[in-house]
Parts: C-alpha cells; sequence; structure tokens
C-alpha cells in the first residue's frame, strides 16, 4: 500500500489527503505544530503548507527528505497585493525546494485544482485533473497512481522547469476566484 | 458595427475572423504581404501572426497603430525546443508589444484557446472561453462584446501584466497537446 505524508492540517491537506485515502494511500497527516518530532511515513511527503512555512519545515527535517517525493503545492502569491509571485522571475518555489533539497524528488502538482474540486472530484461535468511536474518519471508516475486511485485524473505535466508554468496557471486562476470571474468550486478543467 | 481589421491569413486569423463575423462584426483580412500598404480598418487590429513575424508589422504600420485596440495573440516560444519562451522572463509577448506602440491599447487574448475550440465554440461540453488581458478597460469591454456576440465567453483577465501568465498557460497547453496528452480539439476549459 502507498504511505504519505501529508504536512499541514488546512484545507488542501484535507482535500489531497481524502482523495489519497479514497485510493486506498495510507495517509499521514503532520501539523505544523508537529513538524521535525513526528516522523515521515512513506516514500511521498506532500507539502501542504502555505509558501512562507515551507523553509522552516525543509530545516526541521534537513536529509530525512533525502530520496523522498517531496510534492510542492505551493502557489507563492503576493497575497497583499495579489499582483506577483513571491519567486524569482522565470523560476518556480518548486525550482527553490529542489535547490533547497538536491537529494530529494520534487514534484509540483495540486496547485492548479482548488481544494473544492479535490473533494467533488469534478469541475462541472468533468473529472477534476492533477497536473504534475518533476524531473523524476517514476516519482510522477507514483504520485499519479495514487491520485488516479483516489478518482481523478492526473497528467504528466513535463520536467519541474513547467513548474513554472503550473505556478503561473495556478496564480491566474487565483486571481479569476478571488475576482469572483469563476468560482472556488470551478476553475480550468481539463478536456480531451 | 464593430470592424476589425485581422493580420494575417491563417488557422488562427481566420478562426478569430469567423467568430468575429458570426456576432455581427465587419472582419477584414490583411495578408502577411501586404502588410504596410493594406489600410487598417476599424479601431480593432488582430496581430494574428507568428510571434517572430510581429515586428515588422509594427515597423510597417508605424504611428497608425496609435490609438487602435492591438490585439496580440502569440504564444511566443521557441519552437526549437519547446522547452522555453524568447521573451525575458516575468515579461510577456504583449508587453514587449505595448512597449513598442505605447500609444496604441494592447490586449492578449486568444493565445489560451487552440484555433479549433474558436470554430466549434466548444470545449467538449463548454462553451470556449476567451481570455483577455491590458490595461485599457474599455478596449477589453469592446473585444469582449465582439467575441461574445460571436458565441463564445470572454472574461477579463486583469492587466496587461496577466499576459505573463496567459502566455505560461498557453505555452503549458501547446505543450500538453504536442505531446498528445490533450487534443487540439480540448484543452483548458473555464468551468463556473
Amino acid at each position: 500500500m502507498t504511505q504519505v505524508t501529508i504536512i499541514g492540517t488546512g484545507n488542501m491537506a484535507n482535500a489531497i489527503g481524502g482523495l489519497l485515502a479514497d485510493g486506498g494511500t495510507d495517509v499521514a497527516y503532520i501539523s505544523q505544530a508537529d513538524t521535525g518530532t513526528a516522523a515521515l511515513e512513506g516514500e511521498i511527503v506532500v507539502l501542504a503548507v502555505p509558501y512562507p512555512a515551507v523553509d522552516s519545515i525543509l530545516a526541521a527535517y534537513g536529509d530525512q527528505l533525502d530520496g523522498k517525493i517531496v510534492v510542492d503545492i505551493t502557489n507563492p502569491l503576493n497575497f497583499e497585493t495579489f499582483d506577483s509571485l513571491t519567486v524569482p522571475a522565470g523560476s518556480s518555489a518548486a525550482a527553490e525546494i529542489q535547490s533547497k533539497l538536491p537529494k530529494a524528488r520534487v514534484l509540483k502538482a495540486f496547485n492548479t485544482t482548488f481544494a473544492g474540486t479535490l473533494v467533488s472530484k469534478r469541475i462541472g461535468d468533468t473529472a477534476t485533473t492533477v497536473l504534475i511536474a518533476g524531473d523524476d518519471a517514476t516519482a510522477k508516475k507514483s504520485l499519479a497512481a495514487a491520485v488516479e486511485a483516489g478518482g481523478v485524473s492526473a497528467i504528466d505535466a513535463g520536467s519541474l522547469s513547467r513548474a513554472h508554468e503550473l505556478e503561473a496557471f495556478g496564480f491566474l486562476q487565483l486571481t479569476l476566484a478571488a475576482a469572483e470571474k469563476i468560482t472556488w468550486t470551478g476553475g480550468f478543467a481539463v478536456i480531451n
């Protein structure tokens, strides 16, 4: 059975954990307060926290993350202006995390799906699709299999450098929802 | 009646022109060969050409574009590598065009919709949505009205700085279609 540790206990943590549990994955949660003391179970660790909280998690676990599949779900927005990202132009939160964890297999995923669409597993009449970017093909397949077992679609969106585009996509989608041009139960669906 | 000049005669030019004509817009086409000699009719000019062809059009029309609504539809990909854009990191083709045409009202639009979805007006069971970014609210409303009259949806996606995110969105969608992970008649639909 796939084992996943989710760090974080917010809406996205619960939505991702619920989805993976529906697919038979064994899901353990670690609250931000327990970060560093609670053990990391399984091969996959999901950082389901806001981007500014990531660094303290990386510091707390250090080389315990070596070899793990580390899933970055963040949209590193400047939430004061809602007009820019806080990562360097052309880069991504995922690339920054990978540079800090050179021995981990970092994936970008879940940042393009609102929590509500992971819970309902639908965007309108369409199955929700999780877009996954990363440089390790095996890691992407493992996460995609766990996601699909939960009842939504998954697409390999390319190398970790595509995290830049996924974060732009997530940023755009958040600004449209915040401006009430789309709903938090909707957004961008992938249609074949 | 709204009058639009479309520069370009390719798939996207014809798809956009057909959509606007369906909505009662008077559409004139200028081939790249006639650029500079054919007159620009109406308030809206759509640059329906690949990004590398834009500069020669701007040079040919010069101050005839002052005051016009200039619609940039490009996805400025490096088509050799399919792995990056050719505009500076953090910028966009639309921002580059606006800097070269300070007196025009530049909009980014149509770069997130494949030609097929403008012709069918559907992505799967959902109406196609044209995302429009720009700094001139009146210009965005004019284009949105013409697009909606043609039978698809339009959303104001924010200021021209959001063109960066629209181009990332378009880039991602193109890479997924080229990799046969989505179809050219599908893609990202906007669901409410």
